[in-house]
């Protein structure tokens, strides 16, 4: 999406110049209005310009990235997420493993009833354990879980860029996709888990924006 | 970016009707050729509608998504892969254990003398055979890692889309980046490993670019 000599100096001169009128670019350009017209409709077009009525044409600094930066904004985890995969708090480590090999993920939360998400449990964890020679069997998910008190979540809303920003900041590789608790009695900040998010969830919306199919699948 | 009702009528005309030219369009709307310029200029400003020269515009099915589309499949593997972690063929899956969790990743890579890839070892692996109860201190990584033959690779030069689709699709976490082993009495296909592109990368690339970032920092 080049633009041609001509509107990459009408862009330069809103820039510095801007707010400045159609007539004043035409006369700086030595050229008519009307032959401007068809470059600064690309330019408003394009985001990069916009044109107030009775002020003039202003720089946005908007490329066709941020027109993407919008497009991307606008799905979110609810549109890309996983299923969660469960254990209850009283499972041992062993069944916890036999859950991540038999769902094949990387991670399983803990839940207390009612879907309350209590802990996280990795490949990574059990690991570290069992390595130690202890017998998982004998291990209650609970004690090697990180509680849910060290969790980074997100929530069904969140636009799925952020939530990646969360990942990759916070070095995990997935994230629990929560919603408030609303049954009776609960405690403040208890969250039901609702889904999963993880590394493989963004990794195929980028391919699939990438393959040019993410406008007519989301938002 | 949308297009106005015009443009859109405009797009749908050339798509049906083309190639066609200006004064057809021009007369199917019954409006002048000058007033229809600025429209034809954003439609093949847009990539949606190209211009040939004594034949008329014709469609191109290219959008704002494609012309993304281009941008992303200007990131190459090696602007984006990470530094591989390697152990020998002779190292105890113990021992491959231990480098996992310092250097934090979630697979080694298995190498012969001269950097060539052998195979890889993930967490799942070992997991799964010391849940079996085998002493990993005695069992010689070779045993059970995947073999160079049922790797899926990537190379420096491939472009980070296709790269990020071979992971989904084969349902993997990470892609050895290799190179082609160039030493004296190499066997024909043997590979040197480079680097290592993971989900993370990808994902990280996913909040460079939908942060607006992607465009400065690539190719």
């Amino acid at each position: 999406m080049g633009l041609t000599p001509r509107q990459e100096k009408i862009a330069e001169m809103v820039r510095t110049l801007g707010p400045i009128t159609g007539e004043q670019i035409a006369e700086r350009l030595s050229v008519t209005r009307a032959a401007l017209r068809p470059d600064l409709a690309i330019l408003v077009m394009s985001g990069m310009v916009e044109a107030r009525p009775k002020v003039g044409y202003y720089y946005t600094g908007k490329n066709t990235l941020s027109l993407l930066t919008e497009q991307v904004n606008r799905i979110k985890v609810k549109d890309v997420q996983s299923v969660p995969v469960v254990v209850t708090t009283g499972t041992s480590a062993y069944d916890a493993v036999v859950t991540m090999f038999l769902e094949d993920v990387g991670s399983v939360y803990v839940v207390e009833p009612g879907g309350i998400l209590g802990g996280v449990v990795s490949r990574k964890d059990v690991l570290k354990v069992a390595m130690g020679g202890s017998d998982l069997h004998k291990m209650p998910v609970k004690v090697l879980m990180t509680p849910v008190t060290k969790i980074i979540t997100t929530t069904p809303e969140e636009p799925i860029l952020t939530a990646a920003k969360k990942i990759i900041d916070n070095e995990v590789d997935s994230l629990p996709v929560v919603v408030p608790a609303n049954l009776r009695g609960n405690k403040v900040h208890e969250h039901e888990v609702v889904g999963r998010l993880t590394k493989t969830n963004i990794t195929r919306v980028f391919v699939e924006i990438g393959e040019g199919r993410g406008g007519d699948s989301y938002g």
